[in-house]
């Protein structure tokens, strides 16, 4: 019978395991897998609204336990930590973590490698002082519940880092009552925006009641009696009962790299189009640890989300278990939710534009989530990048109140299928008052920007 | 100084005039437009809207006023009906209405020719009955109001035709307060969607309380004293105070015609790419009167929708004032709400994929608007069609109570771009637990339709 291990129970390694049952029975293929932590197949991109109150129960996060595995003949060994791969004698060895740190031994024939990201570490000592907490794992945010359930309570939360999670996590500490700080060493938080973008993120997050205080650097933790007390800053110190780093995370490449996996230019584990280590048999990778290609630019990139963990783990599912499926790239779509804005982005920032070697122009416009005259119509700014002359769709940023982030969904498939934005003018898009003006957002945004482009030439 | 003549004051049309002027000055172009009814410019989609008091006033559905176009330095004379093209002297004829029928003749160097559409009549008499109502423009929209407003108030409504408009006024008449009789002759309302979609506009329109009469065809009008007492139906009479044609619209050609303009298979006027009229000169033509390409089927289509008329007559204007645009056909994207029911299409059905020669594969997913543990997820409904072997999506439907109707943009976007269904799985589309599971349900539906093609191959 064939064999195979998955290291890292969550998005990637358990979509992994799941399509290669789903093609080979029990009789022909054993599934391990192991997870450090106490959860497997969680949201983790749900963590922040558990945090904050609006998704109540944290199984409600969790797409399937290890007892649901089992039923599928899936393996899946929870509180089990990975310590090496050893890819001469095809095993993986493991610390049954509640078991004393029992060793396992597993014999593989096949290998994913999920093993996920790490948050990235700051400059700066005493991180695991109490009260200092990331929110990478369920785990992570069920630590910061308990912390926020004290007795007595925190009443002052500094999260560090404005991207994403930071932005998200500030809305939750708000939402539980506490004052929260919010610093952020650019200019703006949402770095992952252009920054006439970023800078209406700042407005909605400070109207929240976040004291956002940009431009600011950290440079370490006061503790004293081992918890956390004060955040320095180059603007001075800010009290915290509680500090949440939301700093970004690197990809987990330790036990890889050991086993002599190779690791691309941006420190991920390199893959093949079907999510095959290049160089090697049957050892597979998927996930927030692995490098994939950004279709504009054709360059390596690290894109930790959940859904590009999920279809990576799914294609290496599928060739494994004996199929074909490719995973042929990302144009950097992202969508958040803050306080009532809703914030997308897909292709290339103007900074990533630029770095890439691109000149080209941009069109912002304001309109309407509904035509204007039908109740409830909100504003929304669609922002286009295109490229000088040819007008190639580069960028799209969308910032609006309601009805907003999944427009952006069109602008990555235009993207996709390297549209130009003078093609755009004329996409049919859906039209009824209720949905759209009669001229979409999305088509008034094109306009401008062949404008731009014609302007330019 | 140049000349141009517009026929029709409405979207088309004053696009055009509107581009045209800002491409030229008032000295080197005058610019006329003729509109038989009382208004320019104006949202003929929200007057089922205005009907239905969602919107309360007339004038929100207007966008530009003939003073307006004033100030823009266009002539747009209201109530003047058109009543020759003379393409040998290069003038229109026309009467103006206010003023007793007053012969107006005016030259021109380019015509724009946007007369829209006209309702399709029924093969029954008696339709100028008091109390029949079709609902095309702004002028029918206040005939039907003030009938709504009379004094005894009409109680009882009966919409024939259950098209998009017929379902909107049927949920409008609700909205007044009338008992409502839908009354449609396919078996299902809705037959711009596929029959098993359509069953669940059928549920939700009866869901308001409109008695829907499906496979039910209309014999004529019972009418008393020249108003309307009751529509007569193969399923018997059913006694009407207010009776609303829904029936569809074909295009007005009837100048055109008289003026030697080619018209195309569809019946309505031909066009190029520019929407210049061919083997003519400086003739041009827009809107619900013109016929465009479908770009799936490469065939010619008449689809007489606000979005297309003024993309249209953008172009036109465009093209006439010495600029360059086309407009490059339509894939069929329509969408609309049926009280908390949003439903969208694009590309072909199932019925027109099987009319164009097409053999194809369906898959249809039920998934949810956000991540399922979000609060405010609803379900929702996507349904893909996929050309055998190829696997290229023909056609795509959704159907779902909130957050669905613009999910089909990313469809119509992946239908231009001739994507096949397996290409579409690895699609990077927005992530964010407030607006969508981390498998899109777009995503999912490529994901089956995928396995249908494999399966039939």
């Amino acid at each position: 019978m064939r064999r195979l291990v998955v290291v890292g129970g969550n998005a990637a390694g358990m979509s992994a395991a799941s399509q290669a049952r789903k093609r080979t029975g029990p009789g022909e293929l054993s599934i391990v897998a192991f997870e450090r932590g106490h959860f497997t197949s969680y949201s983790s991109c749900g963590i922040p609204y558990w945090i904050g109150g609006v998704v109540a129960e944290r199984d409600a996060l969790i797409s399937r336990t290890p007892a649901e595995f089992a039923k599928m003949s899936i393996d899946a060994r929870v509180r089990h930590e990975v310590t090496e791969i050893d890819l001469d004698r095809r095993e993986v060895v493991a610390r049954a973590l509640d078991d004393g740190g029992r060793e396992v031994r597993e014999p593989f024939d096949d290998l994913v490698y999920a093993a996920g990201a790490v948050p990235a570490a700051p400059p700066w000592a005493r991180t695991d002082a109490t009260g200092v907490y990331g929110v990478q794992t369920l785990d992570d945010g069920a630590a910061v519940l308990r912390a926020l359930d004290a007795d007595p309570a925190p009443r002052r939360a500094v999260v560090v880092g404005g991207g994403y999670i930071g932005v998200e996590l500030a809305e939750a500490m708000i939402q539980r009552g506490l004052a929260v700080t919010l610093i952020e060493k650019a200019a703006q938080p949402m770095s992952t925006v252009d920054p006439d973008m970023g800078a209406r993120v700042a407005d909605a997050v400070a109207g929240l009641g976040v004291d956002v205080r940009t431009g600011v650097g950290v440079d370490g933790l006061e503790v004293d009696g081992g918890r956390v007390r004060a955040v320095v800053t180059s603007d001075g110190p800010v009290e915290a009962d509680i500090v949440v780093l939301g700093l970004g995370v690197r990809p987990n490449t330790a036990l890889a790299e050991a086993a002599g996996l190779p690791l691309g230019p941006t420190g991920a584990v390199e893959v093949d189009l079907r999510m095959r280590v290049p160089g090697t048999d049957g050892i597979w990778a998927a996930g927030d640890c692995v490098q994939t290609v950004h279709r504009v630019t054709g360059r390596p990139v690290h894109v930790p989300l959940g859904t590009h963990a999920n279809k990576q783990g799914r294609v290496a599912g599928i060739n494994l278990g004996g199929g074909y499926a490719t995973f042929p790239g990302v144009v950097g779509t992202a969508v958040t939710k803050v306080c009532d804005l809703e914030v997308a982005r897909t292709g290339l920032t103007s900074a990533e534009a630029t770095a890439a070697g691109y000149r080209f122009v941009t069109a912002s416009i304001e309109s309407t989530s509904r035509a204007g005259y039908f109740p409830g119509a909100k504003p929304m700014c669609v922002k286009l990048i295109a490229e000088k002359r040819t007008g190639l769709l580069l960028g799209a940023q969308i910032v609006g109140r309601t009805e907003a982030a999944k427009r952006i969904d069109g602008l990555a498939i235009a993207i996709w299928n390297r549209m130009t934005v003078e093609e755009m003018t004329a996409l049919d898009l859906g039209y009824a008052p209720p949905y759209a003006p009669v001229w979409d957002p999305v088509v008034i945004a094109a306009r401008k920007a062949t404008d731009a482009v014609h302007a330019e030439n």
